[in-house]
């Protein structure tokens, strides 16, 4: 966070306060020498994000295609040691992206891409355990209680938030947490992931990439969310606010 | 909107109700025949969509650049006719984006790219004006008000909405805005941005484009976000929430 003097306006006074303010770095990526994307986002934990950005856009299948990641914070350039087919294909690195909302890069249609997933789980969890989840969730973060400015994602056990990461995109943020697990060797498919924001069809391909069962979500889902998780029977538990749980699709894991 | 049965649990009640969703087709954009990009939207204005997208990346100066567009609701394809000396070069159609949040596509680092903006201009506006603006504008969208799942963008002159637009993106509602302005004609630089969402640099890049002097959000900035409306000599009223108002950058315009 940066503090800035700014000028507060509270019913026709002014006066001059300091403000944190979330912090915007424009991180490319270079993958054995040459640019693949800038993405704008958050300065914190960039290794989990460069790690789940790379993971949920399907260049590579585990952490361990990685054989160094270094990270500049002069310029702002993720140097990144990997193998992976995708990476000897030059095509690739002819799309740079920047990317929206600090992020949310993808390099397939994510409306064609998951017809096929289907997620195979007995993972079920209590209606209450979600609503809990969801409110410590909301008071995690100490940069949005401070800021206002940045997006929220979690991984959840049944049991209590295991992995919590903030950025200025909702996309970094999940990418971020994604990151993480895969360093840890974390399995997913026993997992719930909780989001600060809306869910649209790529925030939904995420979350299938990692075969993870539910996601609930402070926002509401686009139509095609729903019918990819529908297809994919996936738990979508949408705008989870106060006492309400709206389930979109794959009703049978909460009970 | 489209409309699903979806499980709604309120206090360990379980019933079905009939929800309306935002709904989100895959935009693809080919200009000249040749493919640009791909954008995740709202499928209302497409057109306005269209041409926003391509000012404020940078591609067109004037909506007049642009001969013809069809929009294809079978294939959500845009076919656009367009003059330009960025689309006789082909290196740019190798560049294929899809887009997060709904999209957010710039072709530039926007950090680099507006280093030499500086908005002229003697506008003003009352901070009680620009209050009752952002009220107004909260309570203007009915499909925000049903799904929950857009993000809202409008231009006001100092005593009313303009134009308002939704998209489950909150750069698409932007550029939304500004494609109709474009068509219309409308000057920018005696008008004010009023955003939903929060405010990174490549929020504040579209705005720049336009030359537009204020911008309003309900959402915070970014460190650079403030950085650049400060070099540009840009008003940011930001986190615009009950009484308050933060005023980041050139409070000399709210008086």
């Amino acid at each position: 966070m940066e503090k800035f003097s700014v000028v507060l306006i509270d019913q026709g006074e002014r006066t001059t306060v300091e403000v944190p303010v979330s912090e915007e770095v424009p991180l490319t990526l270079e993958v054995n020498g040459k640019e693949l994307a800038t993405l704008l986002a958050t300065p914190e934990h960039l290794k989990n994000l460069v790690t789940g950005f790379l993971f949920t856009s399907g260049f590579i299948r585990e952490a361990a295609q990685i054989k160094s990641i270094s990270i500049d914070p002069e310029r702002w350039k993720a140097d990144i040691i990997a193998k992976g087919e995708d990476f000897a294909d030059d095509l690739v690195f002819k799309r740079i992206y920047t990317s929206g909302c600090g992020k949310g890069v993808i390099f397939h249609n994510p409306l064609d891409l998951f017809n096929r997933v289907r997620i195979v789980s007995d993972f079920r969890v209590q209606k209450e355990v979600v609503r809990e989840l969801v409110k410590v969730f909301q008071r995690y973060s100490e940069e949005h209680a401070l800021t206002h400015g940045v997006h929220s994602a979690a991984l959840a056990s049944r049991d209590e938030i295991l992995i919590f990461r903030d950025d200025i995109g909702r996309h970094n943020a999940m990418d971020k947490v994604i990151g993480e697990a895969l360093y840890s060797n974390m399995s997913f498919t026993d997992k719930i992931l909780l989001t600060s924001g809306r869910i649209s069809s790529e925030i939904l391909s995420k979350v299938l990439r990692c075969r993870m069962p539910v996601m609930a979500a402070i926002g509401a889902p686009t139509n095609q969310a729903v019918k990819l998780a529908r297809q994919a029977e996936l738990t979508i538990a949408g705008l989870v606010r106060g006492s309400k749980i709206f389930v979109y699709s794959g009703e049978e894991r909460l009970f």
